[in-house]
């Protein structure tokens, strides 16, 4: 199956990185761009055929290595 | 509206992150694991109305700041 992760800092921690895009894409005349936010996707296969076990197992890595569950919050998709 | 866009390494660059990961999750226990890719999300929302037109103008901010296409190739989804 695939799993798709998508780690993002959560709502109350301050994103540089997405304050740096927006101030970057105002300059660049795009004015109408707020509430820019930047996360991380991580895409892999694995072998597990049961959607159910394989959503589990994701949500283990990502609590183990993957996201740093303190400031960040994460979504599976699994395909 | 709200964007969002994926920019991931073309398939032919090396992904050291992603090989990173891999061995991580490897020297973890989840050997079933492969073909690691890390990419970043940017998540923002934009005045425009017209999906089309949104669309459009975000394909331009990839072209212009938030993709190196040379290197990287990118997703975009308008909702």
């Amino acid at each position: 199956m695939k799993a798709k992760v998508q780690v993002f800092l959560k709502p109350g921690v301050l994103d540089v990185q997405g304050k740096a895009v927006e101030a970057a894409l105002h300059g660049l005349g795009w004015a109408d761009v707020s509430g820019v936010r930047v996360g991380r996707t991580i895409e892999f296969d694995l072998t597990e055929t049961d959607a159910a076990k394989a959503e589990a197992e994701v949500k283990a890595m990502c609590d183990k290595l993957l996201a740093n569950t303190v400031i960040e919050s994460y979504r599976v998709e699994i395909a």
